[in-house]
């Protein structure tokens, strides 16, 4: 399987005619310098997978036919929801790409008390647009089929408050050394369906977000080292997934 | 504990009077404009952390009074060397950086069939260093009072061929979707006291090498998912220590 895949959301069927977004016909004409004829794999970002054919690279863009399906790379068994803590700079790029990568199901970009950004500026950059676009390249990279989805950045406090989008197992990742957060060996073994990573900004939580992560699931503690704000994400969904059964 | 934390490898007992190494004594003077009479900590880097006090810092360098010893951050139980293939640009540096922040012991940089720099030119290059450089900021920003050691570069063959270096338990990571791994669910559950690590690089590993290794110890894949190779020993580093209850 060593065919170019390309991100092509309308593939539903084999047989269908379908036209690739612009970013994925740029890459497939300018950079990778395919042409009519070529044969290549696309994925719908929902899970399907499929073989397929290009019928024209031109001005108007790229039109394919799809082929037959392909089995695509299997999801993780628990659909791991990060909610994470918008990082300085664009250290959440890094965050998103690798989320991606490991297999989260979706990921809420959340503003806490420290975090250094407001939910106005977030929307003003269009920071949600760009991590959606980091998805579908990182999608394309690991090989997922599936292109997780980028919820509307808000605060931590609304989420504590409304709690309707996540599942009832929710997880907070504490700093080390505190005494407010078990250790992974106190997670119930037996895997969920769906589990709910909650992670924090540089500063770390305050006591009374802690409070609320408390009232809405387990906290959980990593190890007893200082871990970068930007690594933690991938260091628990490691760890999760070991737990779990998936590595 | 606020205070600035300074590496001083000739740090060794209450009441020494040392020097800073001269990249510490600029952190110190230039960074954080600290001056005689400051209270700052230090450590040795094999483990030993003590309050300590400057005396001077001049144009001679910074001299300090060492104090009282403190309690370093916890080491992991198990000792995990390393063995890392040299990646691309300058990815081993975050590598580096990563693995000491996790808490391994050593960092074996090797150049296997499909690394794409060779042991002389890492030489010439002075990256061993400059790795040395990066464990030193990364022990000083996670924590810990040990600096791994970096070993110098070398052929992967050669650790194939002689071994003495490593302890008993070797584990490999191969490339996801392999036949020749197994799952980290087949290891001992036992913490050993001391494990290797190997993880390639960015081209995998060659049936020759996965034959040395599997002469050597335990195959483990990760997973079923393509990982980018610059973030596979943060994710095995991270599942280990899950399966070993350091988390």
């Amino acid at each position: 399987m060593s065919f170019a895949r390309f991100f092509a959301p309308a593939a539903g069927v084999p047989g269908d005619r379908i036209l690739l977004p612009v970013d994925e016909a740029e890459h497939l004409t300018r950079v990778l310098r395919l042409s009519s004829g070529d044969r290549v794999r696309v994925f719908n970002g929902r899970g399907a997978e499929f073989e397929a054919v290009v019928d024209a690279a031109d001005r108007e863009g790229v039109r394919l036919t799809i082929g037959a399906p392909c089995v695509p790379a299997p999801e993780p068994r628990v659909a791991i929801t990060l909610a994470q803590s918008v990082l300085k700079g664009d250290k959440m790029d890094d965050v998103v790409r690798d989320a991606v990568m490991m297999g989260v199901a979706a990921i809420h970009p959340i503003v806490s008390a420290r975090s250094e950004i407001s939910v106005a500026s977030l929307t003003r950059g269009r920071r949600r647009e760009r991590w959606e676009r980091i998805a579908v390249s990182s999608a394309k990279q690991c090989g997922r089929a599936v292109v997780p989805t980028i919820a509307e950045p808000r605060q931590f406090n609304a989420i504590g408050s409304s709690g309707e989008d996540f599942p009832p197992s929710v997880f907070i990742l504490v700093e080390p050394n505190t005494s407010a957060g078990v250790s992974l060996a106190n997670l119930e073994p037996t895997i969920p369906e769906h589990a709910t990573l909650v992670v924090g900004p540089e500063g770390g939580w305050t006591a009374e977000e802690l409070q609320i992560a408390a009232s809405l699931g387990t906290l959980v503690t990593l190890g007893r080292r200082t871990l970068r704000a930007d690594a933690m994400a991938l260091v628990a969904l490691s760890a999760m997934f070991a737990r779990w059964g998936e590595f």
